[in-house]
């Protein structure tokens, strides 16, 4: 299986030369590159026995079917699409997994069919909304989400035209009966598994997320001129807060929180700022939780603001909860990776990823590889050959339960 | 004398409509609105029995000449030129001051000249250094200083052109003997009077002043899954320092620091900031301990960097020192302080000003006028008409005063 392992990442490098940026990995939804990338994947997925099709969100799909057509189906998915200046595995990793699963899978006892899907859209770079291919599968992309434009101002129905599909296929781009579950291998994009020395996690929940944008407001004035007990520096009291978030993640176990962004005004050297806004990022797998933490960040926040003398403002962007995965599913992966003889770590998610669609619709579950470096969205963006040969091992282990349970 | 200071405001707001953008005070170093200044400036001090000239690099002068040519003679002086979006009052103030105490001095015995001064650049905003006309007074202003460009590619020496002036008369521009001193009249552009009541103050000293850019590099990475205990946040980093700035500054009698500008990579939402870029302003009126302190925030962040796993990269950006007044004009204007009954403040300035520039080559002070709101460098910049009636009243007492004692 190793010929295999090695076989897959010399792919997903073959792939990651459909780009729309010389030098670098960046393919964005439907994007010209992306016809390459249906054309090899679909050539591929042929050779492994596959009918294909790309439907009207252009999510490529090939279906290994079983002997029977009324047998139950295994999904297998990811995404095609990238970020900008990527990495070679994020996503379309999983996607050429499922295929090298379904060409291994073939000789076996037909019990099971297999859809393999890469799903045209989950980074949300060119729209701005994430998850447009695994939103279609599961219908809640809607009528008025086409009236989306890019940056050059295309609609997102004009970029299905351009692609050469049909908008009016949009409803039988929803997800056909049969489908007893989906199965998402994805790198870990963490550094997490590398720490523990674990080339496999098994992930339990996708944690929810919360994002806020925080401005203290204090007075702009000269550097040189007001004495510090004279001011209202914006900047200080940020700062005093972002140790303060920082502190108070560290002190719950899963919990991750995060100041990315800081806009300052004027942002000049010689004075003092007058406005700071920062950006506040929250995960976590229990979303009670999460929104404790938030509050009392909130609250901390108001608190150094009074005591300074700065004013606050809080705007509230987003409240995502978490998604669990299916519990029956993950034992059954579970038992795989056991069986194969890797040592099982359950883990969350912080990132999200396409099983947070589907698994409301389908029983998921989600196969993490190891990132060396904890390294993603970027050049340097890897996976370790034993890995792949791990989830390979254990994909096909997991395919064999599954079909002897449904047969 | 209320009449007088209601004059000087009304001639401030006057110039104040000599501007480069509309519905804006802005004006900078030799642009086209500085002619009509000239103008309106050049009639008045006409009206004051003065004689005028505008020298090579655009400053104006006006001399209302003492009975004897070889009779001493007092500068006062200030600057004509503004940030963007200025108030009305920072520098022309002290200029128009200077003409109507010039106008007031005219019936005395005429033992001392008067020459004001209204410099055409101390803010450096078109050429990016300020100074450039006090300077060339006191002929630090160089040949290689005519080859600096603005944002429009126009050389320093181009722009003297451009304005009807020849560089070949810099050398004339030189400072001609005879000055016994110079007094320079300015808001404070800072809070201090107005937290203590008070309508003038004398400065003592300008204080010297450090600038540095210290970048704290961490590890940009994903937000969502990276546990805190395996981060390397440089914004956390930074936010630490910050307050250690502010912390050792308020230990400090007399000492101003500034984290004034941020620049945060990669500066997005769901990224860990992998470096942040800060910077430092310190200010004091004594050069050692100002840079005692500043060894102090630099070892304070590479403390924190070190125990953070982080990296720091520190530039130093400036180290200009400490400008004292000249003791006994400072005497001689305390005294003309207490004569006229108003209380007597001595002070630091933490702003730089032309009299920095003319210290080391004539006996130099400087009188403040109380700034209400501290504010300055915006258009809500404004001064009381008491004060500036306050400020008239001791600008001839010191005239007087310094008339007996040349006499």
């Amino acid at each position: 299986m190793k010929e295999q392992a090695r076989k897959a990442i010399r792919l997903c490098r073959e792939l990651a030369l459909c780009t729309e940026e010389q030098g670098k990995i960046t393919r964005t939804f439907l994007s010209p590159p992306m016809k390459n990338v249906h054309r090899a994947l679909s050539d591929w997925m042929g050779d492994a026995g596959m009918r294909t099709w790309v439907d009207a969100v252009g999510n490529l799909h090939g279906i290994l079917p079983a002997a029977r057509t009324s047998a139950p189906r295994l999904l297998i998915g990811s995404h095609l699409d990238t970020v900008p200046d990527a990495g070679a595995f994020d996503g379309v990793l999983g996607v050429v997994l499922g295929i090298l699963l379904a060409e291994s899978f073939q000789g076996w006892r037909q019990e099971l069919g297999i859809e393999v899907i890469g799903f045209s859209d989950e980074e949300g770079v060119r729209f701005g909304t994430p998850f447009i291919g695994s939103r279609a599968l599961v219908g809640s992309l809607h009528e008025a989400d086409l009236d989306l434009r890019d940056r050059q101002n295309r609609s997102l129905r004009d970029a299905i035209r351009d692609f050469g599909l049909d908008t009016s296929g949009l409803k039988h781009a929803r997800l056909a009966g049969g489908a007893i579950g989906y199965l998402e291998l994805h790198i870990e994009q963490g550094p997490v598994l590398e720490s523990l020395d674990y080339p496999l996690g098994i992930v339990n929940a996708l944690a929810g997320q919360s994002r806020l944008d925080l401005t203290f407001g204090g007075k702009a004035n000269h550097a040189g001129t007001t004495p510090m007990n004279m001011r209202r520096d914006a900047m200080a009291g940020a700062a005093e807060w972002i140790l303060e978030v920082e502190r108070e993640a560290a002190s719950q176990e899963g919990l991750v929180a995060t100041v990315g962004r800081i806009e300052v005004a004027p942002n000049a050297t010689n004075a003092i700022p007058g406005s700071v806004s920062a950006s506040l990022d929250v995960r976590h797998a229990a979303d009670s939780l999460r929104r404790e933490h938030v509050d009392q960040l909130v609250s901390a926040a108001r608190a150094i603001a009074r005591r300074r003398g700065l004013e606050l403002t809080c705007r509230r962007q987003l409240d995502l909860p978490a998604t669990r995965m299916d519990a029956t599913m993950c034992k059954r992966l579970e038992q795989a990776v056991q069986a194969m003889g890797y040592p099982v770590h359950r883990m969350t998610s912080g990132a999200g990823h396409d099983a947070m669609i589907m698994a409301p619709h389908v029983p998921s579950t989600m196969l993490f590889l190891r990132s060396p470096g904890g390294v993603s969205h970027s050049r340097e963006e890897s996976v370790l050959v034993d890995d792949v040969e791990a989830a390979l091992a254990v994909g096909l282990e997991f395919l064999q339960v599954l079909e002897v349970q449904y047969a």
